[in-house]
This record gives structure tokens, C-alpha cells and sequence, in this order.
């Protein structure tokens, strides 16, 4: 189809403030949060705006004609490249759709349209008594609908659960225009639980349009505790006995030295510049089980060798505490002009040693490594820092990365926490399945979207979606029935 | 094929001991749990007791040679009819794969296979500090494989979740005889999350062959209180001040005087015969917590018209208490020879109303109903009392629950809290979905199983397998773009 023609249908659909063409424009939408120079991208041939779910379809519907990929975007904050148009083809953005519908206080549910910030849902919830739990770092940018795609966790997730456990529907958009609902309204569930399988899929199944999120009541009370230890060990041990106690704290985070010699000096949290470790924990529940729990967790920190345990337990004090953990990647820029996040996740009892083979890794690769993470569920957060200017630093951070994520997952983790794999981590697939559990996905894959239309190039090792996956899975089949070609 | 070759090839991979064949042992495995003339069934060809993953493989390739459909079935206990051969085939019992691998206590999670019984694996990981949480009212009989096909429920699913709230990943056969692994070891998940899609298919996608499950800390102190209300209006009143006080109790149960007259008699765990619904509403956490939260509760319940509140805390007591709630079906013997127990799910706020409705349906049918169920999530479980011998008597149950059915989807609820679809259910499948919603679903059954081979004639209405599925979507598609047969 000529691009003009294109433009003027997408258009007829959206109005002619709803899409952009412009060179300028496009090329905001070639990128996300992720590394530029780590993933691979390509100019769309338009982004369009659309404010309703028929519009959607009536985009895919015309794409689908054009012959052209849809990419689906929300405030386009992902660090896997999750967002990022690999093919060109139409972008379609979810940042004029972001509406809460429906605020039920009783059911405490919301219906929500997939633009909504992640951190202005629980500012509109909080008069009501409650929040959205997931809060990925990038809560004040990022949109539930990105959220769904990839999954996404944060800090709190130890306590309440990743985005899946608060999703209880979504009104979807399919590669063939049609608009299903899956889930309930309820607690219940009717049939295959398609909401399951649609959160954490990337945008490759569908487009979300609207989603029905769980609330969660806002805790009485709330407590931040800050321990600094000598070295990351002793912070670890701290972590892995308040876990083993069956203590569920509402978060548990880790820094380094390096990170604090980053974060103390821009934000005066107040960590102790000279500490190995600091461990950010917070409590929430009723005032006298926070306090309990409190005194609880404070005993096993020291016990583990932390030198001092400071409590907040007001607002500001604890924003502040916490302040420093949530702008820590912007702090780095202190350190080093660029940084590599990676995401990994390893069983909690490989905590220790993961941190140690990740210090060998900074000093081999001769590369410093920041380490600020959510250590309750052992999600690793390892901060490359290094100049792209310097030349073959970009590949010498991609051979760290390859060390680390090979590491991680055979002490038995997986590639990614919270951040999805995208294009970043789809190369390391098959470190974690074999071709029988690939070719499962992919059958997934195929089931909604047999022409691969919807954001190619994600998820999938480079050239298994391209018609292979028939062919992989028939030769699965064939040797398993011990039949042989002739 | 001829059935003695059949049973020879199946005695060749489960060895002798593991085939059944004679009629009699045979006809145990035409039924589960749900009631008998409401679902339809069929005799299997034979039941395979497998005790590995490639002997289940093995026999689902030859069940595929033979033409045969394969059921795969855990204890039986189902209620809506999820392990009943519908088109007989061959059944793959799982109960000799029993054994629960591994403990991590660190990691809080167990590897166990399908047919370990729910209770006795909270019983294994008790003296380490953990339980698994799912606890639906068989759980003394149910299997962990068959609570990950209907993604089962209990009444402590309130605070903790559902079976997919706790399965981490899964080992599963595929139709095609493939053996998988989805999910992780840890927190994190890589590519879709086909463990969620795998939780609540009812064995028509794949056969679990191992579990990884999570494990819950088990809390320090538990809270068992009873209140006994005038009449089901005040109770559900309480319930749902509860809730909106941002309370989670473990569980919020509430019985009608019909069950009460049941169950009083026969296990005298007190509930006062003359009330017209009590509460049975259990806190657990930390000692201090439970204490004050308990009070809370207390005084919720008598400003909504509680005439009293019991409370216990040591085993014996809080134990006898839930007696009467957990064996409540068991009970139903004393005031009619059959029930029937239907399984929805209205949201918290229709309940009330729900209940009037219900109560309604019981006058107009002539029908006694006990109502016994999760209020806390509004999973309503209404007992329908009668005598299967009495002529048109199922037949006047099954009307009933339609309408019961009916009125529960229209006020926003789902067919089924914990139970599954099954068989029981499928015709109701199009209350909720429409033709698209329904066919997103087939094209999953589709991906997996595109011979409809595993578990047939469940879940999708009546003759929606057979073959439409693609001239349904086919057709959805053309309409949508317009597309017109000549």
C-alpha cells in the first residue's frame, strides 16, 4: 500500500491530529528505555493515536491489509526493547487512552484504559483507601498496558505479587480485528484463563484496551528500615535469615558501595558512604504488628552484622529513605555517561554467590558493576556502568551481560524478573528451553497471530517464528513417533 | 485398533499391574464427584497407571495411533464432571505419581508430582514452617495435578489465592507427546507464561507430569471467630463492612440455618440452630495482629447484628469449629438422600441480592437450598436438597440451577469460583463469552491439541469442537473485513 494512502486512512480512523508521519516524530518511536546500541530498530511508517478499542481494530484491520506490523507502546519506558518497532510498520500509541473508567470500592476493582500511569491509578485510589500494587521504578511514566505486556514488578512485589496477580480481565484487540474479553468481573474464572496467558506476552498476542485491575487496601501503617553492612555478605545473610523467619516484609531492597557513592551524594538519604551493603526494608500492616515485625527484623540485621538500623515511620522520612533507592539509575549518570540494568533472577539461596561471581565478572570485564535490586525474591538488578563513546565498550558490556545471564540461570534462575525479554534477551531463550518448550510458545504464538504481525522480532531466538515453527515442531513429533524421512 | 492389542501395548510401558481392564474396576472410572444423570459419561477402553513422565508420553503417542481420546484424572473428586470420559478412550490415573521430590526451604517452594494429595503435602512441609495454601474441602482427597487442571479453590483463598497464585512452573505432556517445561525455579518468568495458561485448562491442553509449587509461611497465630446472625441479610451485611475496612481475613464463610440444621447435629461444633446464618471468619499473623484485628472484626459484626462472638485459638477448638463448615457435605445426608452443589461467583456487592434470588428460586422450584460458601470473595455454593428417586426430580435441580446460573452472570459473576467448567458447565460457556471470546479460546485448544484428543467434550459448548472452530473464525474474520461470500 502507498504510504500515502496509508497515512490517509489511519487518518480516516483517528482524525488528523492522531497521526504522526513527520521524520522529527518517528524518531522518538524507533526507541525505548533499553540500551541504544544494544537492540536493533527500524523507522515505523507511522504512529497512530487511537482513543478508542474500534479504532484499534479498525488499524489492524488496515495494516493488516497494508501488509505492515502493528507495535503496540505505551509511555515506552521498557528496558528489553519490548516496545521498539524492529520491522518500521505502525506504531500504535496507548497515550491518549487513559481513562479509569470505573473505581468499584466495594469489589475493589478498576477498570482501567491501558494509557493510565501506573502511579496516577493509586494517586486517584488512595481517597478510596487503596493502591495498585505492582510499582515498577518507572511507576510515574510508565502505563498499566505496558505493565500487562511485560509483566511488570517492583520493589513491592515481594509482598503483593507481580502485575498478573492484579489483573482480573482485559478487553483485547486480536491480529484479526476482532475484540474479546477474557476474565471476569469477579474472583471467578470461566474457562482458559486467556488473561494469564496475555499478561507478560509482549504485545505479540494482542493489544490490551482495557483492563480490570485488582486494588489493594492501603496498609495502616507503614515502616522503612535502612541497615548498613560491612560487606554485601553480611547484607545477604540478613536477607535470606528474615526470609527463612517467614517474615513477608512489603519490600526488601539491596544497594551496594558503588551504588551509594552514586545515590548519597545527589539525594542525602542518609546511607553511610563507607557501608558495603545497605538493606532498604519496608513493613506495612497494622501499627502493632509493623512495630512488632520491626523490632523482629531489626534484631536479625544485627545479629547478621548490620552496624546500625535507622527507622522511619512518617511519610516524608520515608520518602526520603526510599528516595535514593528509586532514582538510583538516574544517579548513575554520576559515575559513568551510560549504564546497561540487566534483569535476572536467581533462587534467593544463590543470592551470595551470584553477587560474588558478579564481582569477578566486574573485575575480568574490567567493567564497575552497580548493584541495587529487590534481594526478598533474589531479582538482581547489575548497573554497567561505562562511556559508548569509548570505542567497543557497547560490546564489552554485551560479553558481561553473557557471562552474568549464563551464570544466573544455571544456579537455576530465570533471564528476566520484571523487564520481559524483548529484543534484548531473546538470543538467550534457549539457555532456559529447550526447542520442544519454544516450539510450545510459539504454538501460543500462532494460535493468535499466524502471520507474526504483532511486534515481530521479540521473544523468539532470530529466525524461529520465520515458518520454522511448523517445521520444528512437525520434526519433534516425527522423531518422538520414530518415523524417519526416507 | 483391537483392544487386546491396546492393552498388550499399555502393559508393555506400565508394566501388567498397571492397566485396568475388567468391567468392574472399569466402571469406577466413568464418574467423579459431580452428580450423577446431570453429566454424561462413558466407558473407558482402559485405565493406565503410569509413575513416569515418559510412560505417560509413551502412552499418548499410542493412544494417538490408536485413535483413542486420552482423560487424564487425579482422585476423582471433581464436581463438574472435568475427569469423566465422555467418548471413553483411555484413562491415565495419576495417583501413583505421588511423591513430593523436593523441599526448598529457602527458596519456600516443593517439587512434587501430580498425584500427591493436596492436605498431605502441607502436612510434609508443616515441621519445616510452610503449607501449600489451596485448600478446597476435599483437599484430605484431591490431588495437587487435578488442583492445577481446574485451578481449585478453598477457603483460605480469600487472603492467599487460588492454585495459580502458587504454582510457580510445570513439567506437562503435550498431545503430541512432547514433554515440556514451563515456568521457573524462581521468581521470574522467561517468554509467555504458559504456566498460567497451563492452571485451569482441565487436562485439554496437557497433562502435568511435575509441579513446582510455592509454599507459605505458616503464621504464628491463628484466629478462629463465629458469629451468628438473625438472618443471611445481617450477615452479608457484616461481610461486607469487613472487607471494606481493608480487612483480609484467611477466610469468611458463611452458612445458612438450612446447613446449620444439618451440620449442628451431627458434629456439634455449636453453631446456634436457631440463627439464620453465622460467619466463620479465621485471622492469622503475628499474635499482636491477630489480637487486634480480631476485636475489629468483632465489633463489625455485632454493630451489623451479631448476637454473639465466639472466638478460639488453640487447635481443638478452632479445629471443631471449621468441622462443621469442611464436612457440611457430608452432613446433607441428614435432610435429603441427594444434593447437588452449584459453584458461582457474584461480585462481594451483589450478594445480598443474590441470596433474596436465590431464596426465591428455592421457593419456586419447591426445592430446599443450603447455602454454604466463601463469602469473603463472593463465591456463593448453593446446595440444592432432593431425592434422585423421586421422578423429574434431577431434571427440576438442573432448571433451577439455571436460573441460579442465569441470575449470577447477569449481575457481572462468573460460572464457577474453584470448580471448573468441566462438563457441567459448557453449555452455560455462551451466558459469558461471546462467538470471539470463545473462539480465542479454541484457538488455544487448538495450538495444543488440534485433534481435540486430550480430555474431549469439556469446556466449549455442545459440538463447538468439531472442526468449526476454524470456519467460525474464518467467518468472524470476513465479517469483519467485509468480506462477503458470493
Amino acid at each position: 500500500m502507498d504510504r500515502e494512502i496509508l497515512v490517509e486512512k489511519l487518518q480516516g480512523i483517528v482524525g488528523k491530529n492522531g497521526v504522526f508521519t513527520r521524520p522529527a516524530d518517528l524518531l522518538v518511536y524507533e526507541y525505548d528505555g533499553s540500551v541504544d546500541g544494544a537492540v536493533e530498530t527500524a523507522t515505523p511508517s507511522a504512529v497512530a493515536l487511537p482513543t478508542t478499542a474500534e479504532q484499534i481494530a479498525d488499524i489492524v484491520i488496515l495494516a493488516r491489509e497494508a501488509g505492515l506490523p502493528v507495535v503496540a507502546r505505551g509511555a515506552g519506558t521498557g528496558l528489553s526493547g519490548g516496545a521498539v518497532p524492529q520491522q518500521g510498520g505502525i506504531i500504535i500509541s496507548l497515550t491518549r487512552m487513559n481513562r479509569v473508567l470505573e473505581i468499584d470500592r466495594e469489589d475493589r476493582t478498576a477498570l482501567v484504559e491501558p494509557g493510565v500511569i501506573n502511579l496516577e491509578l493509586s494517586e486517584e485510589t488512595l481517597p478510596h483507601g487503596f493502591f495498585f500494587a505492582p510499582d515498577p521504578s518507572s511507576q510515574k511514566a510508565c502505563t498499566i498496558g505496558g505493565n500487562v505486556a511485560e509483566n511488570s514488578g517492583g520493589p513491592h512485589c515481594l509482598k503483593y505479587g507481580v502485575t498478573t496477580n492484579h489483573v482480573l480481565g482485559l478487553e483485547i484487540v486480536l491480529p484479526d480485528g476482532r475484540i474479546v474479553w477474557t476474565g471476569g468481573r469477579s474472583a471467578g474464572v470461566s474457562g482458559y484463563d486467556l488473561t494469564g496467558a496475555m499478561v507478560g506476552s509482549e504485545g505479540m498476542l494482542g493489544i490490551v484496551t482495557k483492563a480490570l485491575v485488582r486494588l489493594t487496601p492501603s496498609p495502616e501503617s507503614t515502616l522503612v528500615l535502612l541497615a548498613p553492612f560491612a560487606d554485601i555478605e553480611s547484607a545477604s545473610h540478613a536477607t535470606s535469615r528474615i526470609i527463612a523467619a517467614g517474615i513477608v516484609p512489603a519490600a526488601l531492597e539491596m544497594m551496594d558501595n558503588l551504588t551509594i557513592q552514586a545515590v548519597e551524594p545527589a539525594y542525602h538519604a542518609g546511607y553511610p558512604m563507607d557501608a558495603g551493603a545497605v538493606l532498604l526494608i519496608e513493613i506495612d500492616g497494622s501499627t502493632d504488628d509493623v512495630r512488632g515485625t520491626g523490632v523482629e527484623i531489626a534484631a536479625l540485621c544485627v545479629e547478621s552484622g548490620a552496624t546500625e538500623v535507622r527507622s522511619a515511620t512518617e511519610r516524608a522520612e520515608r520518602d526520603l529513605l526510599w528516595k535514593g533507592r528509586k532514582m538510583a539509575l538516574g544517579a548513575m549518570g554520576r559515575l559513568a555517561p551510560n549504564y546497561y540494568l540487566h534483569d535476572t533472577v536467581v533462587p534467593r539461596s544463590k543470592l551470595p554467590a551470584t553477587l560474588r561471581r558478579v564481582e569477578e565478572i566486574s573485575r575480568d570485564f574490567d567493567l564497575p558493576i552497580a548493584n541495587v535490586f529487590h534481594a526478598g525474591d533474589g531479582n538482581l538488578h547489575p548497573l554497567m556502568l561505562f562511556d559508548r563513546r569509548v570505542n567497543g565498550s557497547t560490546e564489552r558490556v554485551l560479553e558481561a551481560s553473557k557471562e552474568i545471564i549464563t551464570y544466573c540461570v544455571d544456579v537455576g534462575g530465570a533471564l528476566s524478573g520484571e523487564h520481559g525479554i524483548g529484543t534484548e534477551k531473546r538470543g538467550y531463550m534457549t539457555l532456559v528451553y529447550t526447542a520442544d518448550d519454544l516450539a510450545a510458545m510459539a504454538g501460543l504464538k500462532n494460535s493468535f497471530d499466524p502471520t507474526g504481525m504483532f511486534n515481530p522480532e521479540k521473544l523468539f531466538p532470530k529466525g524461529y517464528m520465520c515458518g520454522e515453527v511448523r517445521a520444528l515442531r512437525m520434526q519433534a513429533m516425527a522423531q518422538k513417533l520414530g518415523i524417519h524421512a526416507l
